[in-house]
C-alpha cells in the first residue's frame, strides 16, 4: 500500500497555474508520482490531479490545508486533498440482481478497490448469504409504495452509522429521494443498463430489443435529481445481432454492467474524477 | 466473379420449411454455397438466405419463378430471387462532406462493392472533381427552401434515367419527401452520425459533446418517413475522453460514418438484409 | 428448461446434404428451432448444427441413432447427437488465482451455464471456502516436480468418479500430461492470458509489457499436446496505454480472461462448437 | 491554424522537474494549452509534452534554445522544440495496394494531417493517377533483386531533394536497407497487417487464417533494423468468424490498416510520440 497524497484542483484557467502548484509541492519535498492536467479552452477552465509520495513531504494535512489555502484563494481554485492511506467507506445498495454486488465484493477482496465496505443495504433479503460469505454486515430495508420517505430516512441513518462516504447502486431498482441525492452529491454512483442517453428510464433492454439496435450498452454515472441524467463516468457496448433474443441481451448486458460500474467505482476511489457542468474529467 | 443465385425468404414459421426449400433446390441441381436461417420464435417467423452456384442448376430465372411460386404460395412465403451476375445500380447522394463519397468510390473501384455507380447527385457542385476522377456522371440538383418538391422530382427523374436500384445518402443533408421515400422503400440507405436512437435529428456531435458521453457512434439505416427511425443495419462506436473537443468528435466520427455506411451498402448489395417490423436480419 | 435435441454434423460437401437432413427430421415431426450451416468451400467441407423441439418428435435416442446412421453413412458424415435435458458434467481446475473460478460458479448459479459442476480440483487449498459457499465438492491434489504423473492419475480417477465430461482450466497453472489430454480430446478448455499466438508460454503479461503493445488480450482454446496451440474458441482484447504498468495489465487482463473463458464454456455446453483441422466453427 | 510551440522532454525522474519547466515557461509569458507528463516509476524516467500559445511568449526559437539549454543540462534532459506553424514534410512510399495512400491523401486534403506532402515514391507506376489527382509529385523508383542498394540511394536522394522529415510506408512491400533506416531513425512509420508480435513477416493474413484466430489486427510502428520489431505506435483489431474466408480477412484488414496508420501519422505530426527503449509514449 503506497502512502501518497492526491490533490484535485479546478479553477479558471490562467497563466502560471502549473508553476504555482508545482513550485509549492517542490518546496515542501513532494516526490510527484503522477500529474495530469486538462484545460477546457472553450470555457477557460483548468483541471489538475497530482499525486505524490509522502515519504519526504514536510507538511501534515492540517498544515497543508492552511498553507495551500493562500495559493488557492489567490488563483480562485476549488480543491480537494485526499490521502491514499485513508480509504473511503463504500456502501453497496442492491435489489434482486446480484451480479454487480458479487463482482464488487470479489474485486474488493482481491484488492482492486481501495476502500472499506462497512455495509450492504437491500430492499430484499436475498443478498444476505453473499454478504455473510464476504463478511459484510447486511441490512434489509424494505421499500414499498407507502414507506418510501421512511425507508430513505432509515437508509441515511445507516449511512451515518457506518460512516459511509460513497454509495454504489449495484442494480438497486428504487429511485432515491431528492434530499438523499443532495446530501450525497457526487458520491452516489449508479449503473444504468443502456447506452445513455438512449433508453433511459425503465426496461432499457426491452426498448433496445424493440428498436433493433446492433450494439447494447451500459452506463455508470453520478446520481442527480434528474433520473438517468447525471454526469457520465463510463460507458461500454457489446455487439448483438438478430440472433440475440431479449434474454441474450440481458445476459450480455450483465457483463457490461459489471465492467462499467466497477471501473467507475475504482476511478472514484482513486480520486480520478472531477465533475464540471454535467460532465466528468476522468484522469487516467 | 462468381455466377450464383440468391434466394431470400420470409414467412410464418412451420415444420418442413427447410426440407421443402432444400429439396426443391436439390432436385434442380443447385450446389449450395451458403445457407443461413433465422427464426424469431416469439413472433413465429422464419427467414432464410440461400446462395447456390448456377453451374449445374437446370432452371432459368423465368422457370424458377414459375415453379417456385407454387411452393411459396403453399407455405405463405414472401421471397426474392437475385443473381450475382446482375449487380445493382447505386446512386450516391452527397452534400458538402465528401468523406463517405470518396470512401464508397474507392471501395467500388477495388471491387469491394458489387454494383454499378451510374450517377452522383448533389445539392452542391463541390464533388464534381471527385466524380470526374472516378469517371462517374455528376448531376448538380440545388435544393432550396422553395424548390424542395421540384428538386425531388428532378432527382427521381434522374434515378429513372440512370436505372437506379439503390440510393445511398452519403452525408446528404436534405430530408427526402415522403413520395420519394415510399417509391424507394428499403432501397435508400442513410448514415446518421450518432448511436441511434441517441441524438437523432440535427447536430448530433454537439449534442453528444454537451451530454458528456464516453463513446460516440454512427448508424446506417434504411430511410423511412420518420426521420432517423428506419430499420438499423449497422452501428459502431469509438471511445472518446474529456480531452476530445467537438472537432475531435467530428474527426473520429468521420471514420465511424465511413465504416458503418460502407458495411451497410455491401450487405445490401450482397442481398444479405431482410427487414421485418422495423428491424433487420443481416445474414453474415 | 427447454426439451430439445441438437445434431452436429461435419462431412465432405456435396449436393443434397441439407435436403437429406431436413427431410429426415421433417418426416419424424421435428420442429426446428435453430439451424446453421457452414461450408468451407476451399476444403470442400460441410458443417451443420440443428436444434429441434422434441415435443412432436417421434424418435427416441436409440432409434434416432439407428435410423440416422444409414443417412450418415451414405453421406460420409461425422455426427453427434445431444439432448439439452442431459446437461454435461463440468470439473473446474484452478490454482491460486480464483477470478475465473468465482466467475464460472456465479454464472452457473444464475443459470448462464447449462451444466452440473460436480467437483473443483486444485493444486492449492485456497479455493476451499469458495467451493463450500457454492456447495461444490473440493478436492486438493498437490502437484510437485516429482509427483506429476501420480497427480495426473489421481485427477483422472476423480474425473471418472465424478462422471466428468468437460474439464475447464480456470487459470490452472500446471501442464497436463499427454495421456490426460488425449483422453479428454476437445473436452479440455483452457484460458491463456494473451492474444495467441502472441506471447504463448509463461508470463505473457510481462512479455506484452516489455514489447510495448497497445492492446492486451486473452484466448480460450481446447487443450492439445502442443502448449497454447489448440483450436482457438474465443479471443478478446482491451486497450492499454503507456500509463498502464504491469499490475494494470494483470488487472485488466483478469476481466478479459473471465469473459473469454466463460463464453467458450457456454458455447461448448450448448454444443455450438465444431473442430476441424486446428480451427473451430462456433455456431452462434 | 494555431500558432503554438511544443516542447518534448525525457529525462531521469527527480524532484522539481515540473516546477522548473513550468516556471521557465511562466516567466517568459507562455499561455499553456496542453501539458501531459508520464513517469515510468520502475525505470525512474520522466516524460513531458507541453504546448503553449506563442501570442505573449517573449522568446524566439534561437533564444529559447539558448536559455532552455541551461535548465536542460542541469536536469539531464533530452528535449525537442517544435512549432505548429512549421509543419513537417511527409513522403509516402507505396507499392501496389493503394488504400492507405488514398486514405492519407484524403485526410491531408481535408486538414486532418498537419504536414506537407511533397512527394510519393513507389516501386510501381500504378499510383500515378491518384498522385496527379491530389497534385502530388510522383516518382517511380523500380526495385529489383539486383538494384536494391541503388534504389535506396535514389530514394534517399529524393528525400533530400524534397526536404522530407517523415517517411510513411503505406503498404510499401520492400525492406529498407540499414543505412536508410538509421538515417531516418524514428522518422519512418510502417503499417504491418497483423497484431504484432503475432504473425510478423510475410503473409500475415494467411497465417492468421491458418491459425484460426478470432480477431485480426494491424499495427503501426517506427521502423528499426529488426523487421516488424520497432516501437509500436498504435494497434487495433476486428472480430472475424469461421464464415470469413481469406479474402474477407484481407478486406476487413484494409480498414484496420488505414485506421492504425493514419492515427500514428497524425500523432507523429502533432509531436505526441516519445520513444524510449523499444516502446512509445503517446500523449493524447
Amino acid at each position: 500500500m503506497r502512502n501518497t497524497a492526491i490533490l484535485l484542483i479546478s479553477c479558471p484557467d490562467r497563466k502560471g497555474l502549473v508553476a504555482a502548484i508545482a513550485d509549492f509541492l517542490y518546496r515542501h519535498g513532494a516526490n510527484i508520482l503522477h500529474a495530469d492536467q486538462h484545460q477546457d479552452n472553450e470555457q477557460g477552465l483548468f483541471f489538475m490531479r497530482v499525486e505524490w509520495d509522502l515519504a519526504d513531504f514536510d507538511l501534515d494535512a492540517g498544515t497543508f490545508r492552511e498553507r495551500f489555502r493562500r495559493v488557492a484563494e489567490r488563483l480562485e481554485m476549488a480543491w480537494r486533498l485526499e490521502y491514499s492511506a485513508e480509504p473511503a467507506s463504500m456502501a453497496i445498495f442492491v435489489s434482486r440482481y446480484q451480479h454487480c454486488l458479487v463482482d464488487l465484493l470479489y474485486r474488493h477482496r482481491i484488492g482492486e478497490l481501495a476502500c472499506r465496505v462497512p455495509v450492504i443495504i437491500s430492499n430484499h433479503p436475498d443478498a444476505q448469504p453473499v454478504a455473510d460469505f464476504y463478511g459484510v454486515p447486511f441490512r434489509h430495508v424494505p421499500v414499498t409504495g407507502e414507506n418510501k420517505a421512511a425507508a430513505a430516512r432509515c437508509q441515511m441513518e445507516l449511512l451515518e452509522e457506518y460512516g459511509v462516504d460513497l454509495v454504489v447502486l449495484a442494480r438497486y431498482m428504487q429511485v432515491l429521494p431528492a434530499d438523499f441525492v443532495s446530501r450525497y452529491r457526487q458520491r452516489i454512483i449508479n449503473v444504468h443498463h443502456s447506452f445513455l442517453p438512449a433508453f433511459s428510464g425503465a426496461r432499457p433492454y426491452q426498448a433496445a430489443f424493440q428498436r433493433g439496435v446492433k450494439l447494447i450498452g451500459a452506463t455508470s454515472h453520478y446520481v442527480t435529481e434528474a433520473l438517468d441524467d447525471g454526469p457520465i463516468i463510463e460507458q461500454d457496448v457489446r455487439r448483438i445481432s438478430h440472433r440475440d433474443q431479449l434474454e441474450d441481451l440481458v445476459q450480455k448486458g450483465r457483463d457490461l454492467e459489471r465492467m462499467v460500474l466497477s471501473r467507475a467505482v475504482r476511478w472514484h476511489l482513486e480520486h480520478r474524477i472531477l465533475c464540471y457542468g454535467n460532465k466528468t474529467v476522468v484522469f487516467d
